[in-house]
C-alpha cells in the first residue's frame, strides 16, 4: 500500500508543478507540513520527493528543502527574447518538409509527425453521412462554378462561429478557401510582393516557412515563448530595424509550441502594427481546440481599420480531405478575391456545403466539445509517456489546446539524426530544423498527440525514447 | 414548293461558304451552271443568290458573276499578323472579369458569358452515382490529407488519356491540380518571377490575363488566326525582340476563338523556345472535344526536353464542380510541386478519386463521344441562330471543337455596352474588352453555345440581335 501512496504523491506533485502551481525555482513544502496535509508517512513524503529527484524534477538543497528544477513546460526561445536574433532571410528549400507532408496522406499507427486531428472521432460518420446524402441529392453538381467568394450557407456560419473569438464580420467579409494554408497563401500574396520581409514566430509551422520561401519573400524570426507565444519586445524592436511588411503568426494554439498569446499582447502587436502601418495575417487553426475554459480571443477581435486578415478552416476540427478554409481579409477583400479567382477560379461547393450543414445542425459544436476532452486527455498522456520513456534531460512544452507537443533535448542531440532513425523504426516525428530558416532548433522535435493511444502508439513513443537515449549515450 | 427549293439552295450555299467550299473571293457557280446542277430552275437560283446578296455573302459583280464576300470563319487578327503590335504591358485589373466569373454559379436559361459545358449530359448522373457510392464507401475520408503530387489512380488515367494527344509521361510525371486555371497558375509561379514577360495569343480568355496581372507579369499579344491560332511569325519576331519568359496558349479549339494551332506550327513554337530557351505553358482543356475525326495532338508532343508544361481539367468535359485538372510541368517537376505544397498542401481526394473511375471505366470515353456530336451540332445552331438574327454585319468564328463562338462587329460598336444592355434583358455575354489588354477587342463578343437550344434560348440570341441592330442604327 505504502508503495502505491508514494508514487501517487510523487504524481501529485508532478501534476502541480506542471500546473505551475510550483514554478521553477520555487521551494516545494517541506516534508513535515506535506506529511501533515496530505495525512501520509514522512516515510511516503520522502519516498515521493525521491522520485522527483531522480526525475530530475527538484532539487534537494541541504538544509533547506526541495526546489522545483523544471517545470515541464520549457519557455523555449525565452532567452532570446529582447533581442532579434537573426537577420531577415532567404528560407532555404527543404525536401524534408515535402517528405514530412507525403507521409501526412499515410495513415499510420506511428506516425507523430503531422498536426493531424483524430479522423476516428464521431464527427467522421457524420461528415461522411452528410457528405452521402448531399451528394445523392445532387448538391452543388451541375451548376456550373461556384461563386468565388465561396458558399454563402458556410461564410454565414463562418461569420456565426467568429463572434465566439471577438470577430465581428458579416459573410459577405468572407472568402471561402481551400484550408488555411491556402487562405494564408492567398493572404500573402495579396499583401505582399517578392523580397519583403514578413515577421513570424520562432519557431515556426515549417508550412509557413516553406511558402514565404516559395513567394520569394523573406522571413525574420521573432522569439515566442512557450506560453505567451510571439515575444512583444522582440517584435518591436524588429519592427524599428526592418521594413516588416506583414506579421504572421499563429496566435492560438500554436504549432509547433502550444502556446497562445494572451489578449494583452494581442492588443499590443495589433497597437505595433497600426504605428507602423502593417497588416497582421493570423492563423488561428487551432482556435476552437481549447482544453478548457471559453474559445480565446482571436487577434481579429482587436482590429481597428480591418488590417487583421483572419485566417482559418476545418482541417484540424472536422477532416483535411474537406479542403475547406476561411479567411475575413478586412481591407484586403479585393485582393483577395482576385487572386483566389486567378489562382482557382473558385473551390468545389459540395464540401461547404457539408461543412456548412455540420455546422448549422450544432454537430461541430458537439464534436468539439468531445474533441476538446480527447485531445486534453491525449495530451497529458503523451507527458506522461515523455516522462517515462524519454530520458530526463527531456523538456516539452505544456499545450493547453491544440494538437502538438514541441520537445526539446540538449544542444549536442540532432533531431534530423532523430528523425532519420525513427524512420528506419517506421515511426515518424516531425524534427526541430523544419521551423526556423536559421538552424536554431536542430535539438527540438515535435509530436502530434491527437490520436487515442494504443499500445502500439505507446510502444512507438518508448522506442523514440529509447532512440535518444542510445543518442545520448554515443554523444 | 418553289419558295422553299430557293431558301434550301441558299442554305447550302452558305453551307459551302461557310466550309471553306468557296473562300472570300471565290466566284461561285453562274445561275446558269447551278441551275443544271442543282435541277432547279434558273429564278431558284437567282432566289438563293439574292438572298446570300441581302444576307452580305456575296457580291454581284456586273458581267462577271456572284463573288464570296465573306466566309463567317473571319481570320481575326490576321491584319495584325507579322507585325506585334503592343508592347509588353501590365494587365489592368477588370472588374468585369470577376463579374463575369461570378455569373459562371448561376444557372440559367439565358448565360451565355462562360466557357461552361452542358451539365445536363448524361454523364452528370455518372458522375453523381459515382461521388455518391465513394462517399458512401468512405473514400478518401479520415486518412489525412491526399498526398501532394495527387491521387495515383487520376494521374495513372490521365497518362493513358495523354498518349492521344501525343503526350507519353509516367503517372509520376504528372501533379494534380484544382482544374486547369490552377494548373496554370502553379506553371506560371514556377517558371516566372514579377515582372517577366509572358507571351500570350491574341484574343487571349481573359483568366489568362487576370492571372498575369496577379502575379505582376507581364504580357505580350501575339496575334491569332481564327483557324490556326498563335501566328508563328509574329511570336518569332516578339522573341526577337523582347524578353520573353514563357509562352502561355491555349493550343487547340483555343477559347474564344475555337481556332487549333497545326501540328506544323506547334513544330515550329517548340523549336523556338528551344532556340529562344523558352519555356511552353500549354491549356490544352479543350483538347479532347473535337467535332470531328481524331484528338489533336498537343505541344507537348513535340517536346523534345521537357520544356512544355501540359495543363488540362475535366471541367469542361465532366463538371467544373469537381475542381480536378492537372499538370505535366517537365523538367519544372519539382519547382510546380512545391508551389502546389505551398499554395494548398494538397487537393482533396474524393473528386480525384471519382474522375479516376469514371475514366478507367471507359464512361468518360462514351461521354466524349456523346459530348463532341451535341457540341458539333450545337455550334452550327448558334451559327444558324446568328445568321438570322444578327445584323448582316456580323463576322464569326467556326469553331471545330470547344464551347465557344467569337463574334466581330463593326469598329464603332462597343461590346461592353452590349454586355450591359443584355444583362438588363437578363442574358449574358462575355464582352470582347476583357480579351486583351491593349483594348483590342471592344468591338467583339464570345458566345458559348454549350447547352441544349431551346426556345427560351432561341430567343435570347433573337434579343441580342435585336439589340446590336438597334445599336447600329444608332451610331
Amino acid at each position: 500500500m505504502e508503495t502505491l501512496l508514494y508514487a501517487q504523491l510523487a504524481d501529485t506533485l508532478i501534476a502541480q508543478i506542471r500546473g505551475g502551481v510550483y514554478k521553477v525555482g520555487d521551494r516545494l513544502p517541506s516534508v513535515r507540513s506535506l506529511s501533515k496535509r496530505e495525512q501520509v508517512s514522512i516515510a511516503t513524503v520522502n519516498s515521493a520527493y525521491a522520485i522527483l529527484e531522480e526525475r530530475g524534477w527538484v532539487e534537494a538543497r541541504p538544509k533547506s528543502g526541495y526546489f522545483v528544477q523544471r517545470a515541464q513546460s520549457v519557455q523555449i526561445g525565452k532567452p532570446r527574447t529582447g533581442e532579434v536574433t537573426s537577420k531577415p532571410r532567404a528560407v532555404s528549400t527543404k525536401e524534408l518538409a515535402l517528405e514530412v507532408q507525403r507521409e501526412a496522406s499515410i495513415t499510420r499507427s506511428r506516425n507523430f509527425s503531422c498536426a493531424i486531428p483524430d479522423l476516428q472521432l464521431s464527427i467522421a460518420a457524420v461528415i461522411q453521412k452528410t457528405l452521402t446524402r448531399l451528394s445523392r441529392q445532387g448538391t452543388a453538381l451541375g451548376q456550373g462554378y461556384d461563386s468565388t467568394e465561396g458558399l454563402f450557407e458556410l461564410r454565414q456560419q463562418v461569420a456565426r462561429r467568429g463572434i465566439d473569438g471577438g470577430v465581428h464580420v458579416s459573410p459577405d467579409a468572407i472568402i471561402t478557401t481551400l484550408g488555411a494554408q491556402n487562405a494564408i497563401s492567398l493572404a500573402l500574396r495579396a499583401v505582399t510582393k517578392p523580397g519583403d520581409i514578413i515577421a513570424v514566430e520562432s519557431p515556426c509551422y515549417f508550412g509557413l516557412l516553406q511558402m514565404i520561401e516559395a513567394m520569394g519573400l523573406k522571413a525574420i524570426e521573432i522569439p515566442a515563448d512557450a506560453e505567451t507565444g510571439m515575444s512583444v519586445d522582440a517584435l518591436k524592436l524588429a519592427v524599428q530595424q526592418w521594413p516588416i511588411k506583414a506579421i504572421l503568426c499563429i496566435s492560438t494554439f500554436s504549432n509547433p509550441l502550444g502556446c497562445t498569446i494572451p489578449d494583452n499582447h494581442k492588443q499590443a502587436i495589433v497597437n505595433l502594427a497600426v504605428r507602423h502601418d502593417l497588416c497582421i495575417i493570423e492563423d488561428d487553426i487551432y482556435g476552437e481546440l481549447q482544453f478548457d475554459g471559453p474559445r480565446p480571443k482571436t487577434i481579429k477581435a482587436f482590429d481597428p481599420d480591418g488590417r487583421v486578415l483572419w485566417c482559418s478552416s476545418v482541417s484540424k476540427t472536422m477532416d483535411p480531405q474537406l479542403r475547406v478554409g476561411w479567411i475575413a481579409p478586412g481591407r484586403y477583400y479585393d485582393e483577395v478575391l482576385r487572386q483566389k479567382y486567378t489562382n482557382y477560379l473558385a473551390a468545389p461547393s459540395l464540401p461547404q456545403a457539408v461543412t456548412a450543414e455540420v455546422m448549422s445542425k450544432g454537430l461541430y459544436d458537439r464534436h468539439l466539445r468531445q474533441a476538446r476532452l480527447a485531445y486534453k486527455q491525449r495530451s497529458e498522456q503523451m507527458l506522461d509517456l515523455a516522462e517515462r520513456y524519454f530520458p530526463q534531460e527531456t523538456l516539452a512544452s505544456r499545450p493547453k489546446g491544440g494538437l502538438v507537443t514541441w520537445f526539446e533535448m540538449p544542444r549536442r542531440l540532432d533531431m534530423t539524426e532523430l528523425y532519420h532513425q525513427c524512420r528506419d523504426l517506421d515511426i515518424r516525428i516531425a524534427p526541430g530544423e523544419l521551423f526556423s530558416v536559421s538552424g536554431l532548433y536542430r535539438n527540438y522535435f515535435r509530436l502530434n498527440y491527437a490520436n487515442e493511444w494504443t499500445p502500439a502508439r505507446e510502444q512507438a513513443v518508448q522506442s523514440i525514447g529509447d532512440t535518444l537515449k542510445s543518442m545520448l549515450v554515443s554523444r
